[in-house]
């Protein structure tokens, strides 16, 4: 059993708050800052440049996409970490679409992350003319699904509604049809059991700081299907993914394996944070930590609808098909937002009207829930959210 | 006056040590571990999300790269950071090549970082069949400018031997062919005065973990020309380049200026590590370091070819011909070089026979480089890199 009392107790919540944002930024825990300050003095500090060998830096993105593998249903040796989510989607959707010379077209849906269909873009358009993305509605992807998609790229969970696409599903059908399946993972990994493998994904991609706690920035991860993994050949050629790094040979042969989607040289300290935080997750069970999540948003979900009526559901009410957050439409969304922030309640907005709020068993407990939706209630009974120090928008929202 | 005492006080540099590979990983500083406290504990854990705004996460990579931007001759507000070195010369090539649609030939030489060259391979393969990319020796590359050529992309200072071309010859060379340039500066930026504006370059990049100290796999930088700022379109199109990257529009539009080479989501931890890594060249006038930088490696040639006769100097003999590193041939390199560590003197070896020694006057005092000399002579007399131990090579060599 998962002892969720104690992965509680490894999350440094700052006092009166509640945090319902770990689907954007997930919380510090304890021991992060000493594995940090580890890897500045002991390593960078005391190793210097031979820390590479003796602190095994050259292997950290491996040996990490291994720990992540374990969290999305991946084969070993299948995950890689570095860069952002949006370069592993350039890489992954590149690499898909070299696999299916003959297609030319892109499937995607607007609820996706923009950063993905924009990373899209920028690579048909190097790609040439012949090339398109086609966007269409959550609910049309099935049925957009034809003879000319190369590729179907979505993120499996949509980042305003928290609605679940049924990555199996779509991607048998994609691949009934001769297409590529390209994942994205940023609001699945560590929000519930994910089945890349079993779900027949091709290539898979996610972020590692919302339900993962990697920190701000932290490095990216990017799956490929071992049927795959030797013979995608990598858009971002970089030295990392080379088959020899360090013979720096002046002509490019691709790394065994997922080993090829590396590039550049990898960001140790933000890996070193990320290692740390993924502690967490040795002792727990997936299916029980979607089990609670399931029970801490079903809460949240029955105490708001209770107590502001002002407020309607954006995300789907069957819970299987949501992933770990719920959303609320306001017309004044922002000010809202603002205002419970204020009094510790810590969600987030996204334009132009929703509410957004993450859950996770591992540092919520029922009770957090229901204050939340208490104070959440007050402020729209009260209008605190009509106060003027409410309305100015910060550049992130 | 620069201090220099008072910048070898700031360096935490491990007792015993020589080290000779700052231009390999730059050493670790007084303050770094205690800002990255800061942003761990304070910021990330305090904070939470409201980070982005309240401690100015989201400005991070333009601020930064403003600091950088004076030690690169560049005008305000046209250095960013971010990704890795590998994906800024991405970046830069294909904004580079869409200046002028009319030319397909990319011009490099033998002497640039391979993956400069891998990730000129992967984009021109994506670019289509009539692109190619054209490989020189260093000495040829202002000859083979022609009109075919779209883009000079070169290394200022090569990896090896530590030859530095002349940046305004060539790249006026190139302007008068109508091509455009893209200088990697990894061993130039905080090795010397770099004037990539007076020198009239277009793009450049760099990393910001060698000379600029700024820990491992520290993020890398990229320089656009203000006269290009605005019409550069981005190959790699990511939500944070984006005009407005919280509207969260289906369709790309690129933000202004350098901005628009942002990507993903900025890396945090590591931009905070570099932050502080930089607050050592506030009082430093490059004019002086270079100066400084020059004594010390010229010392040290003199001091090696009297004492070890068996090296040959790879590097060019005049200092102005050169970066702020000395290279020797040796046909046992790697075993001459893992003696050396050993003795706590830290340099590097890169294949087939080079052994290469970084200088700088920021940490390296005229009895450090004498004292190296004195220690490598000594290994070579004894032939104390004949031993076993030293012949096994890592991952990293």
């Amino acid at each position: 059993m998962t002892d969720f009392a104690a992965t509680r107790a490894r999350f440094q919540i700052p006092e009166g708050v509640i945090y319902l944002d770990g689907n954007s930024l997930g919380p510090l825990q304890i021991g992060v800052s000493e594995r940090m300050a580890g890897a500045i003095s002991d390593e960078w500090g005391g190793e210097l440049i031979r820390a590479w060998n003796s602190a095994g830096w050259m292997t950290m993105p491996r040996r990490i996409g291994d720990r992540i593998a374990r969290l999305i249903g991946a084969e070993t040796d299948s995950v890689v970490m570095g860069d952002t989510l949006s370069i592993k989607v350039y890489q992954a959707l590149a690499a898909g679409l070299a696999l299916v010379p003959d297609r030319r077209v892109v499937l995607s849906d607007s609820g996706n992350f923009p950063t993905d269909l924009y990373m899209a873009e920028g690579l048909l358009r190097s790609l040439g003319p012949d090339y398109a993305l086609k966007v269409v509605a959550p609910e049309e992807v099935a049925d957009a699904i034809d003879g000319t998609v190369g590729a179907l790229m979505l993120t499996e969970v949509d980042y305003r509604t928290g609605r679940r696409h049924d990555m199996p599903a779509l991607t048998k059908r994609a691949h009934d049809a001769g297409a590529i399946t390209i994942w994205d993972l940023a609001h699945s990994a560590g929000a519930f059991p994910v089945e890349v493998a079993a779900g027949g994904a091709d290539f898979a991609v996610g972020c590692t700081y919302k339900y993962l706690n990697g920190g701000p920035g932290a490095p990216a991860f990017i799956y490929v299907a071992p049927r795959h993994a030797d013979g995608a050949l990598p858009a971002l050629s970089g030295w990392m993914g080379h088959a020899e790094p360090f013979a720096f040979d002046l002509g490019y042969r691709a790394g065994a394996g997922v080993e090829r989607m590396r590039v550049g040289t990898p960001p140790i300290l933000a890996l070193a944070a990320l290692d740390a935080a993924l502690d967490v997750w040795d002792g727990v069970d997936l299916g029980e930590l979607r089990a609670a999540s399931i029970t801490l948003s079903e809460r949240f979900i029955v105490e708001v609808e209770a107590r502001c009526p002002t407020l309607s559901l954006a995300s789907p009410r069957d819970p299987h098909a949501r992933g770990s957050q719920v959303s609320f439409h306001h017309p004044e969304g922002y000010a809202v937002m603002q205002a419970l922030i204020a009094r510790g309640v810590i969600g987030d907005f996204r334009a132009p009207d929703i509410l957004r709020f993450g859950f996770t068993p591992l540092y919520l407990s029922q009770e957090d829930v229901a204050e939340a939706a208490r104070i959440l209630a007050d402020i729209l009974d009260t209008g605190a959210w009509q106060r003027p120090e409410f309305q100015t928008r910060g550049l992130v929202t």
